[in-house]
């Protein structure tokens, strides 16, 4: 604790916030994104404090000192831009303002008829103290002397608190019982792309426009313009690398494979190489890096899976068997959650005698792609390799790229799924998938919108991934893709879908949420214009989430009285409140339903009698709605929901 | 933060609760309490863990140790006995349960129909490394090779998993992977009292019987029965100490006081002496301690009152003009908070340059009456002193003697007054002789009764103090004066009267909350059994009070609906849940209010229709009660409260 010397201060700096854990952990924000920084502040008596918040970036030496300001019960304030990328430490420190509190002193004294001249004396002392060696002092100072020798104590006032003189002592006073807040907490400032994007997931080898060929890098390429056409920013590939032989899976994860099956690409390496290569049928690095560049010529940024195992055939198991778990007559150990076993994947053992070349060689393998252009990462099963793995690596990429982005795809216990937020992944995949009910909706996203949650936490919300094929999207086909869409949308600023979504492909492994003739096993071909196709739909939704700022921030969400389970009613809205966003969905994908919905008339400054216009941004349609309560009936497939703005 | 070498444990710990501040402050238990410690542990993947509770009292070397055990989502339990005084250390540490996890993975291939052959050598050699030393053991490894010798490993698995062998091996394990929680947490433990008391206080000057006769300590003691009939258990007197006679005030705060005023009791010091001395008028200090120990027969604690700032008269003014503010002119300041002077004050200066020795001379004055059997103080606005010494002078104070009870005087801003329990008071005064109306009262309890403040805050009702004679008192008389008791009875395990309460006394200076000819600036002598006393009311609450457990613990405050806002109505409930009551009072001293309440007949295991008997703790009165909603009529003065319990 402190010592007796340094406790001797009256001031008292607590509550310092935002921060998570006790400032275990940095709170995380997009650049240019404005930080709000309180804390409770307290001296015993009457004296007038000083408060200040220091800030630093991790470039810069010195702290910046920024005025907090009081607002009221012992809270003190103070707002700072965020303009850079990259990691700030912030504080908070106080000390008694001498100058302020003797002056507010003798005007309470001389108002009540008090004579200080002794006060006056006091004052001038101190200010020629700390202020002898300012010129720009000296004039005020000589005044100051004037009004003592005249006893003309309203002018002596009067100098003493001009906004010319004051800040001249304020600033150079001795900060003799100074207090710092025992902590320096973080703020983690990434891409806005952080915070706001919208994904498109493809396996490559299914992109080929010719019946039965692999695809490649190439192929991709002649997607993008399809993929930008429906808004998508990030495209995210799954594992690009050479895929294992050993145990190679079949169709519908069938053993064992035939010749001509191609594997599933998380099964990482072989004799063409392991994570730092890439499949030569999907083509060379220097077809990968034009796919970037391509990519980024249409404003859309490049994902890799990061999937840390390794197929038995990859290089690391030859170079570095240490690296991997062994069984007591010595030979390797493949993954395995009993009963189930993976004859296919060895895994990693990260507390290996040798864990710190293990763990250097996969941040490796993360400069490696990110030297190849790729700034976003999906991490596969972050949750069965270790806490510490992750902060550490996260930390040290980090530390030298601002702008890279780490997706955790953990479905695991809602509290390893935080902390693994926490230690450093930029966005984390959800329980959205399992999400259907209006109960477990509002539920779960008044969770993750809550200020606590959303301090660590950005929830990207995947429609459907190749691992899973829900119920709702296999039995309610294109009525349900299109809701689902619109939740997954509006409910984040983080969104995406699996490729096959937007062709409404919903047949699934009876009884299973897999995909019948997984692409993880098999090339799958698709007409991407199949008749039946939602990609208008989704167009559209990407439209709004780029023209209304409301809905490409975190948090700021409330749901809404309606008078049907069937109906969910939601409202979301910006920062500055300016942008804001009325959404109706009717979460059953069998049934037109209708109901009324409540409309906050009165926070939003509508008279509560009046009529208004309400637009919705999916068709155009206005709307003449009065008061609070408003009738709305959806249709599935033909009008699943309302995006709603109040025209002015 | 930990090194890299510690973080390669794949374990967190984190929340570790209760914990105030982040660890930065004790929190509050009294002597046998129970501590139930919490705690999210985590560790990626499926391996068990074993998570351990640490806690040692302060005169303990060594840590004990105690399994926590799971109860979901992460997050693990353990409860601890506090049955010494003083404090103790506590913290959570965790490593994973090697031996029980092969053994859980064995389990599960073996049911699956998988051969164990090579997973039972390595659970055999890890146990037998780790068990060998061990005698007890040793019959259990040789059926264990005898199993796998066999093939038999029904047998194997059995005997692996036998209550007499797994704790052998549990216990032995290296703990490889260990983790501590950073922090270790506080709690101290205070006498019961310390929770659970019920404060009379009084100006010992006052207790004369001849008419005109300034009282002595054997006055007090006099007064002993009739103040333990009331079933009080702590004697408070204020100042005893020498009263100064510089700008001394007269009866009724006025200036300059006649020759024959006593002065306040505040104003300490005179030529008799200071802070540990007695006035010579009250008697000596050996008829102080003859007292204490009247008192200590009865079952009486006394309480002194802790004023740290001196008359001008004080001896340490001239033995230490140092601890002192000076002016220009070198002479010592009086109180003042502009425009108001306190010319009979000398505050001290806390922060001056020998504050050692002032900060040491402070506490040896508290040794000092401890010395002389004291162990309770109440302290006088402890807001106006530093918070650094508060924390300091507690602490020193409680290490030696753990029984000691401060009580904080302080009404100010919310948060000083939380921060000043924080610090280390064992009790703090509250707003409760401000609150008056429903809405104000149940805000106000819900908040001082939640979870989180009662870590820390203790609250003290006192329905009047010498300062404080609020408007309901004055204008309600004996009819709110009733009322109030039972409130400030049953909304605290603390709560106190200053004597003249139980008589009634309501002459207020107009205008003020001060009382008319007030005990602060004269002697006042009266008949203590003045006819419309409301003593046998009060020894009726005390009795209540002493008889159910439910009014002697902090929390478990509930409001319950009741369609009447001039009533209230309330529930108070024992850890253990047996002890219950049910409150009902007439907030409105002026007027007989009906009204329908509700009981929590469902959370009471109670028929919603079948009828039930309540029994008043305050008449003996009995009603027959069904269902959720009674019907109520308090009478201010007949009958201003309800105490009920629901007989079985």
């Amino acid at each position: 604790m402190e010592n007796r010397e340094k406790r001797r201060s009256g001031i008292f700096v607590s509550s310092v916030s935002p921060r998570i854990d006790c400032g275990r952990f940095p709170v995380k924000r997009a650049v240019n994104d404005v930080l709000r920084v309180t804390a409770d502040v307290m001296k015993p008596g009457h004296d007038l404090l000083s408060v200040s918040l220091k800030i630093k970036h991790e470039s810069e030496k010195e702290w910046n000192e920024l005025d907090m300001e009081p607002d009221g019960n012992d809270g003190w304030t103070a707002e700072f831009k965020l303009t850079q990328l990259g990691t700030y430490d912030y504080t908070v420190c106080a000390w008694t303002d001498t100058y302020a509190t003797l002056l507010r002193n003798m005007q309470k004294w001389h108002a009540s008829g008090e004579d200080i001249h002794q006060d006056s004396i006091q004052l001038i002392e101190f200010a020629t103290e700390w202020t002898r060696d300012d010129a720009q002092a000296l004039p005020h100072l000589e005044k100051l002397a004037n009004a003592l020798s005249a006893h003309d104590f309203e002018t002596l006032l009067e100098e003493a608190s001009s906004p010319e003189f004051t800040p001249l002592v304020r600033a150079r006073q001795p900060r003799t019982d100074l207090v710092e807040y025992g902590k320096t907490l973080q703020v983690v400032v990434d891409d806005r792309r952080a915070v706001f994007s919208s994904w498109y997931e493809l396996f490559p080898r299914s992109q080929s426009t010719q019946k039965g060929k692999h695809g490649t890098f190439r192929d991709v390429v002649s997607r993008l313009d399809d993929i930008s056409r429906m808004g998508f920013d990030v495209l995210y590939l799954t594992p690009i690398h050479p895929i294992g032989v050993t145990a190679r899976r079949g169709k519908n994860n069938s053993l064992p494979a035939s010749s001509d099956d191609v594997g599933s690409p998380w099964a990482i390496g072989n004799e063409y190489g392991g994570h730092k290569s890439v499949d030569p049928n999907l083509g060379t690095l220097d077809d990968f890096k034009n796919l970037v560049h391509e990519a980024e010529r249409r404003g859309i940024r490049v994902a890799l899976d990061l999937a840390f195992q390794c197929s038995p055939d990859h290089p690391y198991v030859k170079e570095h068997p240490s690296w991997f778990f062994h069984r007591p007559d010595g030979s390797i150990r493949y993954a395995e959650n009993p009963p189930k076993k993976y004859p296919d994947i060895y895994p990693f053992n990260f507390d290996a005698p040798d864990w710190k070349d293990l763990w250097n060689e996969l941040a490796s393998v993360v400069e490696f792609w990110i030297a190849a252009g790729v700034k976003v990462f999906r991490v596969d099963n972050p949750h069965t390799k270790p806490f510490a793995f992750w902060e550490w690596l996260i930390k040290k990429v980090k530390k030298r790229h601002h702008d890279v982005i780490f997706l955790s795809e953990a479905f695991t216990r809602p509290k390893v799924m935080y902390t693994l937020a926490k230690l450093g992944f930029t966005q984390s995949y959800t329980y959205f998938t399992w999400k259907n009910y209006d109960y477990e909706i509002k539920e779960y996203f008044t969770e993750l919108s809550s200020a606590e949650v959303t301090e660590f936490f950005r929830p990207m919300l995947f429609t459907n991934t190749p691992d899973i094929l829900t119920p709702v999207l296999q039995n309610g086909g294109r009525p349900a893709f299109k809701m689902r869409a619109v939740l997954a949308a509006t409910l984040s600023p983080l969104w995406g879908i699996y490729s096959g979504y937007e062709l409404v492909e919903n047949q699934a492994k009876p009884g299973t949420e897999e995909y019948m003739d997984s692409e993880k096993y098999q090339i799958k071909q698709r007409d991407w214009d199949a008749p039946g196709n939602i990609k208008q739909f989704i167009s559209t939704l990407n439209r709004i989430r780029a023209e209304n700022s409301c809905l490409q921030t975190l948090g700021h969400l409330k749901f809404l009285e309606v008078d049907n389970p069937n109906l969910l009613f939601y409202t979301r809205w910006s920062d500055d409140g300016v942008s804001r966003l009325f959404i109706a969905v009717n979460i059953n994908p069998y049934e037109r339903h209708s109901g009324f919905v409540e409309m906050p008339v009165k926070e939003m400054g509508l008279s509560e009698s009046a009529p208004y216009t309400v637009r919705d941004l999916l068709t155009g349609e206005r709307y003449v709605w009065r008061g609070v309560k408003n009738f709305i009936s959806l249709t599935p497939d033909l009008r699943p929901a309302h995006i709603l703005e109040v025209e002015k």
